[in-house]
């Protein structure tokens, strides 16, 4: 069975992360993708590194399975193909900085008159609106911005503020943006009209921050990074091993008991401070120096066994490499191997949506600058191969 | 207009973060959820801390705009209001440890039968299937095992791990399993086929470190925390400045030209190790040395002033109260406020998703324990008054 989107059309004028993310998601989920890239070498993310044979790893993992057609589009020429494309699919996805779809005059007012179904979704750092509309935007301003550097890190009030190790300034804006996007063409199975999305990174960060702001808004109170330390619970968190680190979970009190037990300090199940759950969590600077004392004793092959026996959740800190050779990681399928003609065969990150009927994986690699152009212009638009080769000639395409 | 997936019911099974706040981004898109809870004080986060009026600000956030029903699942008379409420709906969602429903009587199959055309999305830590599917997660397993934290936190080597501030363990896992849900419902209009839908935490947090292992994959260097810096580029992170920090942008050669202008460093531009993009990642260690020394002499005012100026990209670090006073922020509708009948008036974060035509904000708070038992069993199942008292005093509601 191909994927659920499998039949829908996603025009991507798309480049860097936060709109190839979404459309990825989409492609991922069986949508046929074509990428619209600037003849003079297309996406500046084909060139970062590291690379294989010369061919981005960034570009490859994040526009697998897409198709790739030229154009410039200052071109009218050009502009004619994007409106003629425009007909048949049923999503637009860009992610410039807002104004600059409505100078090469792509505004959604204008490519609705050409297919008043499309549903034409926006992907920008602050958003189409607002006072900082026309700012450009980067992961790490989002995140910046968004409150998530506030609460992440080390929690002595002097270390320097820590980023996000994964770029989710813009992926995050890229699941709203592809989940706005499905539920708008779910709508216009109903109403057979289409409509904008507007979707705006920063604004994505502070949803993410929901449970915070909560807090706050509750409260009053600003809350600070706290460590590997969950805020609301404890011992819920990171902890020394003799040898690492170990991920232990003993917040509620039955958790609590067991690893009193596994840990050989029965006198902590009656203690004063950390009998109860409100206590662990008012008295978790004391409880945490306590566990690390405990927790140093043995190594985390040991603790893991003792803890299996008692019943208290633990997990290991997997580095990148433990991930991918990780057993239930691979029984899951999470990663798949494709050729690409000049990065040969490489592995990439499958996805987590997996459905129970309808398959949902793309098996090709990401493609070469301008790969699909004689098949989308041919087979989409029905030019010819003289019409083609002309466009290629005068730099068209 | 009300949003896009309204008309559209979802069943709820969900306890915790990682289910109701799937169902929360079904709510915000318009979708009518009903929520089960236990009769014996429900979802266990209505007990978590802080409260307002002894209501959880955890609860009233996740589960805004959401309907509650109690129900006793091991007695037989709640079992057929399942049944009966299964063939009304769309959507079922639910996030126990693989197995509960089958103990319960809900499996896929089962539930096929008295709704072929249901989408039924089990959230679960590890998947339903795998050596690890029968063990319990937690964020924390998620985010240590799935490989963020080891790319999250202080370049130092010694520094022990952070976690990332927000519950991504589980809220990454809602995003996949909205968007599949919505694939699924979008696919079920072209074939009138339900499908059962498997996400895991942990699949979920190895998609979300994509870049990370792709670049594992293509050279076989673990990426490691790199504090605020991004892996790729330089300059592009938080520096310290007189009075703050800052983010700053200044990455590609043009913005770096500027930068060093606004900086009055006009020798980094010719700099062998600073004047191009390679060189900047190559001695980025060295480049973030001297830029601090010279960020930390103006205050963060000053340089925002300065950088406008040169067209540098930068921003603030803005913590929790920050963020719920940005301009950008408010500007873009992000908080608004719902009336309780305990925890009153109280703000919520809104929703990134804005639609041009179809509106997308839950505009009621969370529910009560059991707040539409006589709205979901009279309206939607057609129970009468007396029905309803005896299934209360019989304690199955």
């Amino acid at each position: 069975m191909p994927g659920p989107l499998s039949g829908y059309k996603v025009l991507s004028f798309c480049r860097a992360l936060s709109g190839p993310f979404t459309t990825m998601l989409l492609c991922d989920l069986g949508a046929e993708v074509i990428k619209i890239e600037d003849p003079k070498g297309g996406d500046r993310t084909r060139f970062v590194t590291p690379q294989i044979n010369d061919v981005s790893t960034y570009f490859l993992s994040v526009n697998r399975g897409k198709k790739s057609i030229t154009l410039n589009l200052k071109d009218e020429r050009a502009k004619k193909i994007v409106f003629d494309l425009v007909t048949k699919v049923d999503v637009l996805v860009e992610n410039f900085r807002p104004g600059v779809m409505a100078r090469l005059g792509f505004d959604y007012e204008t490519i609705r008159k050409h297919n008043p179904k499309i549903i034409y979704t926006s992907i920008s750092g602050f958003g189409q609106t607002g006072p900082y509309a026309k700012k450009p935007a980067y992961d790490m301003l989002a995140q910046g911005m968004g409150g998530i550097v506030s609460i992440t890190g080390p929690e002595d009030p002097k270390a320097p503020p820590v980023r996000v190790g994964a770029s989710i300034g813009d992926t995050t804006a890229s699941f709203f943006g592809a989940m706005s996007t499905l539920a708008a063409l779910l709508e216009r199975e109903k109403t057979g009209e289409g409509q904008m999305i507007d979707v705006a990174m920063l604004d994505s960060q502070v949803a993410l921050c929901e449970n915070a702001i909560a807090r706050y808004f509750a409260t009053g109170a600003i809350p600070r990074p706290a460590g590997s330390r969950h805020p609301l619970v404890a011992p819920f968190q990171i902890f020394p091993t003799k040898d690492d680190y170990l991920v232990v979970i003993a917040s509620n009190d039955d958790l609590w008991k067991n690893f009193c037990t596994a840990a050989d300090k029965p006198e902590w199940v009656s203690d004063a401070r950390y009998g109860n759950r409100e206590g662990r969590l008012a008295h978790h600077a004391q409880l945490e120096k306590d566990m690390n004392t405990v927790m140093r004793s043995k190594t985390s092959a040991q603790w893991t066994k003792l803890f299996e026996a008692h019943k208290v959740m633990c997990g290991p800190v997997n580095n990148i490499e433990q991930v991918t050779k990780d057993p239930q990681v691979n029984a899951r399928n999470m990663f798949y191997e494709v050729d690409h003609p000049k990065a040969g065969k490489h592995k990439l990150v499958g996805t987590p949506m997996k459905f129970s009927r309808t398959t949902c994986e793309t098996k090709k690699a990401a493609p070469e600058l301008g790969a699909d152009n004689q098949e989308v212009l041919s087979s989409v638009l029905g030019l010819s191969e003289e019409e083609i080769e002309t466009l290629r000639k005068e730099k068209v395409i």
